[in-house]
């Protein structure tokens, strides 16, 4: 089998017939056609079709060491710095077909997958782990060319340091029953984007969420499992048209709170469960954050050349390229593109193998990088409104252009270097990137990527080596030994 | 006639018949049943009603000096510091009726006309001036209550200093003929909020953007003017239902480009024109900012408040008040909401007759209220998403709330002090007002509300006066006079 | 007796020989004559003499309503909003005289225990609590205009929340016995301003740095008192030329950390003692905060008006008014003025009586002022850097202009505007307040004057009433009762 | 003869008997000895030993091409990676000797040397360009290790865009006569650092600040030559206790005033004069700020690991380090140090030959860390003063002690892991980094160092491509060629 192309993930999704709801309805029908997910799916399809592309494949697959089968690049396991260059090409030919936009393209999740197998060393021995079916499944996965989402938080109930879930009826999703087939779910995990329209669901941990030991495991299971259900937020895409909404049209990608209904997991799919340590020490030790940072510092990179070429096609419409407070905004996401490309790239040139022979990047750059972005990419896109001004208001429609109105709109909103249908469409862009409910999750997703921006600094701050500097400052005061 | 309720205001409009083109179709029937228009016109009408009702009509209407007829306060000329601040409650009523949302709710139009016919004494035996045609006029609208939209900004084709438009057919609206009926304009002017809903336009220029005396007039014309045409944007409301949409729903004002298609402003509405120098310091020297601005601010403060109620909701809502980084959040609303209360404040007890005998309120404290208000309020906007999270984005709608999903909402939706629905209404509103496109307009609405940041710095810096603090500091140092 | 002069002031304290110890040295002769106090003291003294000056001293002074003499309008306990602008009308006229840069000038200090003894209702019937003794020597200290300084923070050794003293030997100034004779104290307090040339500390405990009741105390005493030390801090002022050293030449107050080596204070000197829950809550319940802020920020209003001459000055000597930049940079400032006069205008319009009866300032805008402060003054002192470039290093110094270099520094040196020497003189002072390590001193002082700038927000956040907002967004919503 | 030893150094100023101005009197006597230099000469000195030191002599030196002798790795030419990364090493070498603290390290100028020296294949042919006069003094001064200042910034008379000097005496240096041997210079420039004790004034132009071709030249000359005059600043060092004045009593390199009193530059040491095209291009074009740059981000780096390292000794010291905004605001420095050194590694990694056939590093992130890091080394003395508070004020002298009021010093300003003594001497030197008039100016250098942050990021904006990121959104759009 080996790496799939769009057609094969389209009909494998539609197979499945998940239990998605969407605006109080069970979809029926073939979820590929659904007007809420049809965008997302058909760029998802394009993306596995380029990995398959004569132009791209050697660049997009390797040969499977079992099976000898082309199998997508995302589920390499790099044991040197070629292999982490190789990996980032593969993520950024990806990226670049969604412009950055689509966040849980394949590559996301498959790193994922390959961060926890290639760290499953780390579960060898300890109580309740089962590190040899973390492996298998990854190979099976790997083989087959699973797409999958997956869910870690907890819903937002009460997030006060002293609540202890309390209730008969469990809230965050913990395990109610253990039995010869494997465990038993139930409750519900937030927010699973793309949820439904994957063939697996991985499920973990985050250690900081934990408060009880039946609310860690790891695990993986098809989306279709019985007892799953997804349930949609709202919509964010404002229509079809790809003139009026250029980003939702496409890449609307949903994301929907995931419901346990007494779902069992069986043994075979289980990577650990009732063990509170390993959850926690899992999360930090494996090459989990190296690996997925990796490839969400390359997306973003392309985000932000995306965005860079808005502001300036803006700024060049509207002939405001003179303006001195317009250089120093637009180089405030210069400086943030450098930045983010410096880090990604210091990362890559101070990886080394980890204990269980892994070319790890440095995570200090990355977790820099992570720290950066959720605060430069809100301003990006502030910048991008400030630049916009009034024409981020100004926008007629598909259809008025469509219409006998089409004259007046192509003399008043014409463009210093652009007719006012181009002019248009850049404003509508700039739009849906930034001011559209599209584009504000967008922001919102960015911030909150890798989770609170208060956790963040902290744990930059606590994880980081400082000992050094401080043995250095004191050496220079001739300070006593304390 | 006198002060109109509700229903006089829909009827009025709905005969009016403008011409109205929304996404690519003119708009036939009535207006104030037509999808897009229907929440801000019921939501419009809430306001007349509300200056008749008996509990406000006292502090909404005085009598007209001229027909002893009960009209509405917002044309009220003030003589004393107790006009102003029966200007202000007045303001605070209709503020308070939408939270302060609706921009342009009738006081802030009529406080423009009111200040401009309180200025009229400003273009007497100036250059085609028609001082006397706008105190006709004011007198006209007030008696008849009459509704408005305005429109002085021309369209950003190219926003470059060196810019001198210079093409055949005009682009901003400009006189291109002149003859015993009035002046003939012909070209558009950007972006009249709810402009088509209104009885009439008032038409001016802003000096700043004026470069040919052809663009320098001001004039009042009905909005069903033969000629005049309103090209709508797209529309910023999600949807009808209250719950999803608790704000688009009621307040998508709607924004218009305003096409003059050789529309003929009879003489006895022109008010000025072909005077570049006057409609330069018309703006600068009438009570126009003074005014609009004290109406501005006192509606900004009340949406402060609104803000700072959803905030706090959210906080108790998910239990996160322990918090510091939330203390500190929310303290920069509270010092924001006080800091527009006490500039008001400020403006009022420093407010001073003018040269035209009318009680002026203190400029600076406005203009420095409008120079914070626009940093200020997308930082609240941010904070609000800051502190909502993940739960900005974990939005099912009310037909999910009505579907067989609901007790799986119940359970795992709930909030730390709500239940799931109520969860789910604050966090839509949250939403609605900082991540909708409804709401991220709103934001680009406040953040321009008096131009270009840039300008309103540089006209605060050079307006305020200095010289009495460089001549201390001179003398402390005894300079040498220079 | 009554208010009194500068030379009173100038002997009383020399008479009172403190015990100072200062590089290292124990201070001995005239304290006015020392070179490190010089400066202050000759400056203080002017204020005095200026209370009595016939052109301020109706406006400096009131009739004691007890001996008829005229006393400080600092001690005034307002009863009316009259009063309160009295109050403000004195603190204007002493703070315009040191351009707002003394912030320990009489009246602070003065207003602290006015506020105190305004308050000392209630304290009556509460355990180890003398409301009487408070009252009585309010008045002495009041008929005699005696001068203070004054100390609550406890030293820097752990900041830790967890801390708990617990040396054999006090670090922190606590309660060691407890005699007929009066409480003994051992231990230190920081930072006391001007420690040292006053003629009383007063000390009392401000409840968030309170874990011990035996640290819980407030009283009075001479700063001659057997077994009181001040240790001063190094000295931040540059030299003694008025030319090279404008500010700190004559506004060095000097901090001193205050040692109490087994101090008697006598009973009629104590207010309170072991008693932690009267410690915290009289700070809070009475007026302290309230008229210590009305005075603090009316001083900080002059001297933000001071920085504004600067910067203006600046502008001009160089000629740089025409960039936008600048105007940014400096409307800012404006802002700040304007803000911080809008806030006090508020607090005193919404002044209202206490329970004691006394007319008391809003509170919240005068916390708002006190969250703002410590964020712009820093920014305000660091735009004056970034507007004086360069010029803020070329600084020659007095004797170089009185050399045979000069030709060459009149040459060179020049500004747009002004002569070298005129140029120097206003780059020295701008320099002097902002980069001088008197200057940054200034700068911290205010950063911190109400204490952790942390701590400030939460409590403003804390106490700042949100119920109605809150209320009136869940009306909008219709949620249920929670 | 080659690199020099610090004696050499020492003995080879001193003999210069150069004319410096200093506090109005012309120095006498020794330079190495006096003062307000003794400090910094004596740090520069240990540099030139350390270059010396058998234990870095491998990697502080090169052998000449020409003499085979040892000469100094600043002057090294880079031709490959290899090269660079050799430099860097050297700089960082010197730059830990100092703690980044010295900004003009002879490696600084060496580079700015050597990069003039490596571009002078521009001036070949262009008219009144002397290539070969640069190339042969820049191997002179490379032989000799001579050691440089230099000077390109004219007197901030008039900083308006519109200004053109039009003095009969010239203000800023212009030629004023050319003859037979050489031209001659009359005027001032603004500011060498080190200027009077170095061995050669490195003079050239920067092209935005000129405005007359006579002030268009570059050359080196001897301080000591005939008409050539330093004028001292005043002095920012507190005094010469290294407990006192950790940093100033080392590392004040005083700023001077140069003057050029009819001063005769000889033919052969001048590089082009009269020619402003090619002043303001040689600065653009040569590897000046590519190689500058790379020096100066590889200092700053090192003075951010010292902040770095003084923030958390502070933190430790009082016992901080549990809070969440002391997380956050440790995390900005992190942040800012990983982001510097990223940039750094990038800009070699994309190194490439120039024009002239030397490895240049890729000026890209290098303008990006030019144009950050004014920004952030004021935050970064921001937060060590938000971390110390008012322990930033508690600052006892050595004096104090040394003396009999030490037990109390020990007892009263102990911290949690330090003896007071310590303690002090940790809050001295944050205070001395940060505070004191040596630290501002400190401040001041880093954020103009290479000039005004607004041209900055003009220049930043202006010559980064962005076409690419344009053409990328215009194919997304589907937008016509324009």
């Amino acid at each position: 089998m080996g790496a799939i192309n769009g057609n094969e993930f389209i009909n494998r999704v539609n197979q499945l017939k998940n239990e998605i709801w969407f605006d109080g309805q069970k979809i029926e029908g073939l979820i590929s056609e659904h007007s809420a997910f049809k965008g997302i799916i058909q760029e998802k399809a394009a993306l596995y079709d380029l990995q398959l592309n004569p132009k791209f494949k050697n660049e997009m697959t390797f040969l499977s060491p079992e099976t000898g089968d082309s199998i997508g690049l995302s589920f390499l396991q790099p044991k040197s710095k070629e292999d982490l260059i190789k990996r980032r090409k593969m993520i950024e030919h990806w990226a670049k077909q969604t412009y950055g936009i689509m966040g849980r393209s394949p590559d996301y999740l498959n790193t994922v997958l390959m961060s926890f197998a290639s760290s499953a060393g780390f579960l060898e021995g300890k109580e309740n782990c089962y590190p040899e079916n973390l492996i298998k499944f990854f190979k099976y996965a790997r083989e087959k060319d699973l797409s999958f989402t997956h869910t870690f938080i907890s819903p937002q109930v009460n997030r006060s340091h002293l609540y202890l879930e309390n209730s008969d009826e469990p809230i965050a999703a913990k395990v109610v029953d253990v039995s010869e087939d494997g465990i038993v779910i139930k409750g519900a995990r937030l927010l699973a984007t793309q949820g439904g329209i994957t063939d697996e669901v991985l499920v973990f941990s985050v250690g900081r969420f934990i408060f009880n030991e039946d609310e860690a495991f790891a695990f993986s299971i098809p989306s279709n499992t019985k007892g799953l259900k997804f349930i949609c937020r709202d919509i964010f895409a404002g229509g079809t048209s790809h003139f009026d909404h250029p980003l939702s049209s496409r890449f609307e990608e949903m994301d929907s709170i995931v419901v346990f209904d007494n779902v069992l997991v069986p043994w075979e799919r289980v990577f650990y469960y009732d063990n509170g340590e390993v959850a926690e020490d899992f999360i930090i030790k494996s090459s989990f954050h190296a690996f997925a940072k990796h490839q969400v510092v390359t997306r973003q990179i392309v985000k932000t050349e995306f965005l860079l070429g808005i502001a300036q096609l803006l700024i060049e419409t509207i002939n405001i390229g003179e303006y001195q407070h317009i250089h120093d905004k637009v180089s405030e996401i210069i400086a943030g593109l450098e930045t983010m490309k410096a880090l990604l790239e210091r990362a890559e040139n101070n990886a080394s193998l980890d204990e269980f022979g892994f070319m790890r990047p440095d995570i200090f750059p990355l977790k820099v990088a992570g720290y950066i972005f959720p605060k430069i990419y809100p301003r990006f896109t502030e910048i991008i409104q400030l630049i916009g001004a009034s024409g981020m208001i100004t926008l007629p429609t598909e259809k008025a252009f469509q219409s006998s109105i089409r004259p007046d709109l192509n003399q008043y909103l014409q463009g210093a270097t652009k007719s006012a249908e181009d002019r248009v469409k850049i404003f509508r862009l700039a739009w849906d990137l930034t001011m559209s409910s599209f584009g504000t999750r967008q922001t919102q997703y960015e911030r909150y990527f890798f989770g609170d921006p208060i956790r963040i600094s902290s744990d930059l701050y606590k994880s980081f080596p400082k000992e050094e500097y401080v043995k250095n400052v004191s050496q220079f005061l001739n300070l006593k030994e304390s």
